[in-house]
């Protein structure tokens, strides 16, 4: 996937952004926390935010096995799952040269739904074992009846791109004494002190390390 | 809209997570700084990462005028603009109970293209009032041919509605004892020190503070 699989995936808008390397489009899929995930329903467009993991060369969902988006995308219907990160505001000496630095993804294709318990059981753990190393293990093992509540998708990372922009703000030449402050104010992702459930026994005090 | 206004926006996975106060909506759309607008393109549902910004009881978006996100939108097709902030990974003692703790709001419509360049500049202004205020009328003024070349859309809030998690989790009474850490792993956006820009002339030091 070194180059756009379909003119649907190609990135039209500033292609010099556009990255179909696999291993970029990992990376971001892996750093962002939850995708957001659009569908069609009744012909109108739907876009859900949602927790999403990929393993190898596939990308996964999930939720409650009742949840319209996932019986539509179970149904058979086209998806898009986009994940993105915001970096930061570039700010330039003109309004139109403002920008922003990102990371997105953008993944098109058909779901899959999971329909042994097993395998299921096998894409949670490794979907806690990517953002949690070694907790599903100590977890309480899962019920049949939990599995089958829970609907897992998937679908093959093969119609996709990555699009980044990063570094400074690029102003006309003729605006670069214009006196005003510009430059990137980053911003990131960052993780607060652990909250202990208000039910968690005192004997038990080690909070696993946040996921990266 | 203190009750969904079509079933459409109804919250329907644990619809007591849903909200349609107005003031809760827009202090979300307020605080995010970015959203994913889902659109239908060639009968395919597409999520684009783009700035968003609230002026009032509209939400409006821009970009590029020859952008193919910003025509479709502009030829009057429906958009589904989402906007999402990820407040926490949420641990249980079973993997079925695990959660995210963030705020999104959904709105549907059909976005209207600002035609005059007043209208446009005026809404960019807004849109960088909201960010860094007392930035635009500082910036090097923007040109008709700028004006030109931006797309801006616009809807109104109204069909919309948020959905929210917040606090620790909810466990089954049998898995309280259950020996591995829970609660709350907060996480949140947060902004590193200003990078500026590498031709900004040593004479200007003062950059504007981060967006709340």
């Amino acid at each position: 996937m070194e180059k756009p699989v379909s003119a649907f995936s190609r990135v039209r808008r500033r292609p010099q952004r556009g990255i179909y390397q696999r291993e970029v489009i990992e990376a971001i899929l892996d750093a962002a926390p939850f995708c957001h995930l659009g569908h069609i329903v009744q012909g109108r467009p739907v876009v859900i935010p949602t927790l999403h993991w990929r393993l190898g060369r596939n990308v996964y969902w999930h939720g409650n096995s009742a949840s319209r988006m996932l019986k539509t995308n179970a149904a058979g219907g086209e998806v898009c799952l986009t994940a993105s990160l915001f970096d930061g505001w570039v700010l330039a000496r003109s309004g139109f040269n403002h920008s922003a630095n990102y990371r997105s993804v953008m993944c098109f294709g058909i779901g899959r739904a999971l329909q042994d318990p097993a395998e299921k059981a096998e894409a949670m753990a490794g979907f806690m074992e990517k953002r949690f190393p070694g907790r599903w293990s100590r977890l309480r093992p899962a019920t049949l009846q939990e599995l089958k509540a829970t609907s897992v998708l998937t679908m093959p990372i093969d119609e996709a791109s990555a699009k980044v922009r990063t570094g400074p703000p690029h102003d006309e030449p003729e605006d670069l004494a214009w006196p005003i402050w510009a430059g990137v104010l980053p911003v990131r992702l960052s993780s607060g002190g652990p909250e202990p459930a208000p039910d968690l026994p005192p004997a038990i005090l080690e909070p696993p390390p946040a996921p990266p």
